[in-house]
């Protein structure tokens, strides 16, 4: 094979060039990458809930042509200027969230926050107002949460790159890259999940059943699983869902309602993995006075907000909060993950529902918008 | 003295007759106590933000006549049936949240919302919808959060009532009825201030101070002081403020901008301590993105809503809570602060800035209202 270091690179890339229209395969070339960031082939990428919501979004902070995908797994092809984290042939995984390890944030171990680089939705790499990406007009293709992973080859900066055991199957290993880490991060880190307790779950997509594994990691008494689908309670039991309730069914009883008596006074830890205030509303009054805990995972659109009491914040002694990557540190919790799963103690087999290559990614984009997937994996058919 | 057990009591009481009205000292009757109860002679009694405001507030849950105060310390004068915590003679302190250490949040040592007795602003005594207080045309008085102690005796439920060490001055003990335990427990108790943090406070009236010394207590390394009155930093640098912030001369910046540029990035602990919703939002503002805690302590009114952008909650991952009485556990966590303060620890004498005899009572709500005490006690005549 040709040296393709300090070149770019032609390659076949999936482009959304306008809101909620089918991705087109098309050549792209790939710029070398520049000082700090590395250039990794993609082995195989899956679909996560917020390509969907950029997908259809027509205002900025989404910007059209762009190149979707941010969880994956991939080989570094080559490095830039100052890269010694990773170097060509290692099994990287990307995240969208920063991990420089040198600010105070990163150092700190109670934050996953970087300060010198802090996450927003860019069109550009983490590093440079730029982008690596040109269709083969010489347009510029932007990037997406960093990662843009739809593409048999992309370029991410170190501070998004974890080196990984390349002993994990890569389609079990890029489930990490974002949701899965996300839902069991915010029971393990964020939460802090005490053995022997009762965690209330809103919505069980990926994220909230990625929750119920995190929170059945952790060792709680009772994980209720909420959903106005039925079906998501079969799903729901193989990540330790022990009770499901159909909010359609509540009759005239909020849902909080009917965890308070299911709890004899409220969850201790509330889980809201939709994106809608009116579920951080429930979430908020379903957990436990004193003590009860309410993560927001779910991600609303821009201009909600979430209306509480003052009288009620101050008197219930409530705690609210959220979470990105569920609160993991990138480098350092990552590896921890794959080797529980490697140990046989985290289960991520079960998010995988269906896989298919990478000329049929629209197929996944169908699958899960209706409902059916919970994790498509993407396979580029270079391997 | 002829026993008065088990027989009503005619002592003088000051009553609150209508919203806004000077207290009226007026001879009362007051019942014995029922079972659970003990009837307690008030040595010392102090005045609290909260009386001025449910002295001022005409509407429901304020109601009238009533005798305010809850502030205080006394004298087990007997109790009723089923009461063996506390006897004839015990020196007691009452606390308006009930300590019951029974149920399953007061057994937790995480809450101190008594499930048993759950907190509510009630006309009545803890446990039954009576009063024990008749005025002399035999009209009812009504009670107010199951203290009113601005009576020579009163009637208060054992889960309300501390017994402490009669060797800690009376005018001192009484101040951890309410204010500075709040202030302090929720520094020690709620945010769990670590040492060499840095910390904001919104408001530095009794309850911010209070605050101040708790984290001066923690071992906090910053202690900023955020008020309207220049004047609040030299009473500040009593309590380990060290940095002051006038809101009135920020110009065009938010506190919260100049906070964050203080810091670097927000303080590790804000407290809102005045009890305005348009404050929690600046104490939300300025806390550190990753771990900021934010704890509101001030009482808004009940209509009052805080409104935070759902996505700044998920992206932000602060951490927003409120504390009644600090988070404190009456029953074990007053005594632990008596004694701080027996060994020099906790200051408590700088709070008192005003002594006045139970007859000018009324010279305590002025000074209050016009911002020139922090707490007046007021003696009752019958030490």
């Amino acid at each position: 094979m040709e040296k393709t270091a300090g070149k770019p690179i032609r390659c076949r890339a999936a482009i959304c060039r306008a809101a909620g229209e089918p991705m087109v395969i098309e050549e792209v070339t790939v710029e070398p990458p520049q000082p700090h960031e590395a250039r990794i082939r993609i082995i195989c990428t899956s679909l996560c809930h917020s390509d969907i919501v950029f997908w259809k979004m027509k205002d900025p902070p989404s910007v059209f042509p762009k190149i979707l995908g941010h969880e994956a797994i991939g080989v570094v092809e080559s490095v830039g200027e100052n890269v010694s984290q990773v170097s060509e042939g290692d099994r990287v995984i990307p995240v969208f969230l920063a991990d420089c390890e040198e600010c105070v944030d990163c150092k700190s171990r109670k934050s996953n926050l970087c300060s010198k680089h802090p996450f927003k939705v860019s069109p550009w790499t983490q590093r440079y107002a730029t982008s690596r990406f040109k269709d083969l007009k010489g347009e510029t293709i932007h990037h997406f949460l960093y990662v843009s992973s739809f593409s048999e080859f992309t370029v991410v900066d170190i501070v998004n790159l974890v080196k990984v055991d390349p002993a994990v199957p890569p389609n079990r290993a890029c489930l990490l890259s974002c949701g899965v880490s996300t839902g069991v991060g915010a029971a393990w880190k964020k939460a802090k999940v005490e053995a022997g307790s009762t965690v209330a779950i809103f919505g069980l997509g990926s994220i909230g059943l990625a929750v119920a594994e995190g929170a059945r990691l952790c060792g709680a008494a009772r994980i209720i699983g909420i959903d106005v689908n039925h079906e998501k309670f079969e799903v729901g039991k193989k990540f330790g869902v022990t009770d499901f309730v159909n909010a359609k069914n509540c009759g005239d009883k909020p849902v909080s309602q009917v965890i308070i008596e299911m709890t004899n006074g409220g969850a201790d830890y509330c889980f809201e993995c939709v994106g809608l205030a009116s579920l951080v509303h429930e979430a908020y009054a379903s957990c436990r006075k004193g003590w009860g805990k309410t993560i927001v995972l779910g991600v609303d659109q821009p201009t909600s907000q979430l209306n509480l009491r003052s009288v009620e914040v101050l008197n219930s002694g409530k705690i609210l909060t959220g979470a990105l990557f569920g609160g993991l540190n990138a480098k350092s919790d990552v590896p921890i993950l794959l080797k529980r799963y490697m140990d046989k103690e985290l289960r991520l087999d079960e998010f995988i529902t269906h896989e298919v290559k990478f000329k049929d990614i629209n197929k996944a984009f169908d699958l899960l918008v209706e409902g059916k997937s919970l994790r498509c994996v993407i396979w580029m058919d270079n391997e």
